[in-house]
């Protein structure tokens, strides 16, 4: 009977997420998974903070209302999001971080990932802010504190992507990886064939919740970039930055464009790509490409995320699934906690 | 410095492409995956036999002529199959499997399996019909010998199926899945909707190397049956034999229906799939399927094969690669030995 106790930081959709799955799987997992979660924290920016070092009920923190303060209505509940508390001191075994991504200096939710591995705490997350500005930093901390840094939410949610490249594709030598890495733009792009305009279709993406009041970050290729330098770091070996990854989006797409594209069978698709080129260096990039119908990521379409891999062994190992959700991204912080209970005990 | 010894059994195009991999990369293993193979025996039915407990060249096992009794040509070598003196006493830690695949009773191949578990080999095969047939018997032997049974390689080559759901999807509640499961079908529908007859596609396979020439197992479904048995079993807890799966092929699909379902968008797919029913049991099947063009397997063409499970909280994640070749099979066994080596080391 192992049990892992857990703190939650952020409690939006995909903490609330998390819980829910507890709430509800809690006592099937021991006999599927081999495990059980109990939550000894959570704290959120807006919502305030909680610390039960014999466990919370998870089904009372996911019908907690998202109110400021909120948590200040729970026995032992506070008003004030004491991160640093909860993190270090709640008792967890797991710290589980799922705050904003802040792509320009990935705070503050950086600093809660340090505080954890310091701590001597396992981390996951499903944050691209930290992965993609201090990915580097935070493995050599995870390392020295002898814990495990599990982060495959950061791109596609929960479809495996990061595992599965490292994993069961280990050996294959990867040269290089096309993706479809961003569901607005792609559901805009699938609108778009369908015969509305750029800006209808972005509208229609808000109206649905695929988009965000500014659009911006999904549309122009800011998002995909972020997943880009995780994935380029992570599967090839790269060191890069944000800023040497070429951005262009979708935004300069015109319907005849696409209609161009539809009558000769092909697709617009939004691409963050990465490859080795000979001399060792990575080449990556966000751009709209043009892909012939028999491309590995050409019927990929609505919402639906997808990364090719160009392997010397395998050739194109393609794997495909939700890119967003917030269940879909509390199974990646499960994942990342299979992950960590298997290394553990070597299954 | 971890060197595993191996003993390959079956020296067709599969263990001659494993030699190859590790004459052409086993100085470089060490730093990449850790360990490094030594092979120190092979047996093969039409080839014969050799031992070198201290380690054979690689290379000039891939050399050796594909001729009846080819390794008493090299000292010590020998024109028998001394299949169980191999398995047995060669002083091998690993046993990669990869002979012929017998449908009916899976032999000799399950012997082969029975004799390296026995004898406390871990044992990789890339061979369908131990698995479809004894899979159960055949993991309660490696259990009982605490060694590991390992078979990526039974559906879709070297592409991540069978690992892929069980450790990437553990959690995610695996309900059913739909594949794309033999190339040489997949082909045949390929060549039809550019218009040839069904015949002609058949022959164009057989000219590319694709179909054998007796073309009955791969478009009549019974080769995909013996890996949705595969995949039922391992996949949604099934106890199917191949008998328990409905099987109907292509050969029955008519130019015309073919033609209509692409006026429609649509296109025909010989898809092997399950699912578990409310009340837990498993209906299997090997049927045409009319997919609409938005369906996850709608756009894999030509040899291609994939797989996109139904999971319930993902929803459907599909992953798609070659489904044979002698090197992506190859490496198959190489994702089997490094699985091996991950829980060994718990890394």
């Amino acid at each position: 009977m192992t049990e892992y106790k857990i703190a939650l930081v952020g409690f939006g959709g995909v903490n609330r997420g998390l819980a829910q799955l507890i709430a509800d799987s809690n006592p099937s997992w021991q006999a599927t998974l081999g495990f059980s979660l109990k939550i000894v924290g959570v704290t959120d920016l807006f919502l305030g903070s909680i610390i039960g070092r014999d466990g919370l009920d998870a089904a009372t923190l996911v019908r907690l209302p998202a109110a400021k303060g909120a948590f200040a209505q729970l026995p032992g509940g506070s008003a004030d999001a004491m991160n640093e508390e909860v993190i270090k001191h709640s008792g967890a075994d797991i710290v589980a971080e799922a705050t904003f991504t802040n792509p320009v200096d990935g705070e503050p939710a950086t600093s809660f990932c340090r505080w954890a591995l310091q701590a001597g705490k396992h981390l996951v997350t499903t944050n691209k802010g930290p992965i993609a500005l201090h990915a580097a930093e935070l493995k050599a901390l995870a390392e020295a504190n002898g814990v495990r840094f599990e982060y495959e939410g950061a791109v596609m949610s929960g479809t495996p992507v990061i595992r599965l490249a490292r994993q069961a594709l280990a050996g294959s030598r990867i040269k290089g990886f096309e993706g479809i890495l961003n569901g607005t733009s792609n559901f805009v792009l699938t609108r778009m064939e369908e015969g509305l305009g750029f800006a209808e279709a972005v509208s229609k993406a808000q109206a649905l919740g695929y988009a965000e009041a500014d659009p911006t970050a999904d549309v122009e290729g800011f998002d995909v970039r972020l997943k880009v330098v995780i994935l380029a770091n992570e599967l090839l070996g790269a060191h890069l930055g944000v800023n040497d990854v070429s951005c262009k989006g979708i935004s300069g797409l015109s319907a005849a464009d696409i209609d161009a594209a539809k009558r000769d069978g092909a697709r617009w698709k939004l691409i963050g790509a990465a490859q080795r080129n000979a001399d060792g260096s990575i080449h990556a990039s966000v751009e709209p490409r043009l892909l012939k119908a028999e491309h590995p990521l050409a019927g990929i379409s609505e919402a639906i995320n997808a990364v090719s891999f160009d392997t010397e062994l395998l050739g194109a190992v393609t794997v495909s699934g939700p890119g967003a959700g917030r269940i879909e991204t509390a199974f990646a912080l499960l994942s990342d906690i299979i992950a960590i209970h298997t290394a553990k005990t070597g299954q």
